[in-house]
């Protein structure tokens, strides 16, 4: 019980500064999405991707969140990434919202019209902690498994797109995309659904303009 | 800081119920792994070939953990397991002593040979809980990449086996067997490493005649 009161204060102080990180973004209109995941889904695949496809004139921010190494900022930085931000969280199994505000120090919030935060590879904790962005972005590669919405609800519920990435390998396995649609669309009705391969590119365009277009409602 | 020591008092609290269980354990000559992946690594598929491979004369008792839904364990029964029971964590990130304490009282442990303890999907958390165990066995898949024991060190520095498992997707993948050794021999220089695919079965004898031996070293 004790337990559960101090966890609903972290969370409670959490909720705080990220509410303020909103105001922020929103002050400085810059689209903010968080991007969660299992380990190995694919999140700095398509981060690498995604500078460079994105139209140059986009300026965007890139937090990469990883709980030892700053493997994945360095991938991102050598796709193209100009404004690259790493986060060791030294064993911590998510992104807290007052990592976010110590990194965003390093930006020039004026400049950046897109911020993305790759967080820690967990599909359970990062569920609970708001960093003040628009929007949770879950990746699901189809190597993982059609039943993951089920058995991860929380992180489901708690985000509004979910791309199924790693396209590619739908044929070796027995990941059905009609299964995976109706399991997300159980817990979270409105989700709003991508199908990518990093490998193939295929599917790449779509994500590709939907962000832009966030990107210009935003500005 | 304060976070710091409660985080502290729980584990240390959690150690204390791990030690009356690794007593118990011993008592009753029962091998027991504790088994720990990422979602989606396999870790039931596993489970499901291990009944059925396993000598019907070794009594298999399975602890089957997930944030949310029984699947796992009815997957398990279904593949011919006698003693599974789920355990529900209602949405936390990890199993711990006391869900463990209170789940061996459905078994006669005095029949038991071996416990598997099939871990909650998650590459963090569940490597700082002690759940009595002999070891921890680490799932990787080969779609995770081969970076993953220097990203979560915790985890595979914690485990003493390593089973590479999807191997059958090796060919399609970027994942390379040696890189993925090499780096997780670095974390931890005493790791067992076995190679196994669910799907064409290749390398399951080698993790069962493992199983195998360990229990009779135990018994």
């Amino acid at each position: 019980m004790a337990n559960i009161l101090i966890e609903k204060k972290v969370l409670s102080a959490n909720d705080t500064i990220a509410s303020k990180l909103r105001e922020t973004f929103q002050k400085h209109k810059i689209f903010v999405i968080n991007i969660v995941s299992s380990p190995g889904s694919g999140k700095t695949s398509l981060l690498e991707k995604t500078v460079q496809l994105l139209n140059k004139n986009i300026q965007t921010g890139i937090i990469a969140g990883d709980v030892q190494t700053e493997n994945d900022a360095k991938r991102i930085q050598k796709a193209g990434g100009k404004f690259v931000q790493p986060i060791e969280t030294g064993g911590s199994c998510h992104l807290d919202a007052a990592m976010i505000e110590k990194s965003i120090a390093h930006f020039d919030l004026d400049k950046l019209d897109l911020l993305i935060i790759e967080n820690v590879g967990n599909l359970v904790c990062p569920s609970c902690y708001d960093l003040g962005e628009d929007m949770k972005v879950v990746l699901l590669s189809t190597t993982e498994g059609d039943d993951k919405p089920l058995k991860y609800p929380s992180m489901f519920r708690n985000s509004s797109v979910m791309v199924i990435n790693k396209t590619d390998l739908l044929y070796y396995t027995d990941f059905k995309l009609d299964e995976v649609r109706k399991n997300a669309l159980q817990i979270n009705g409105t989700f709003e659904i991508f199908e990518t391969s990093c490998k193939t590119s295929d599917g790449l365009n779509e994500w590709i303009n939907w962000l832009t277009k966030k990107v210009s409602e935003t500005g």
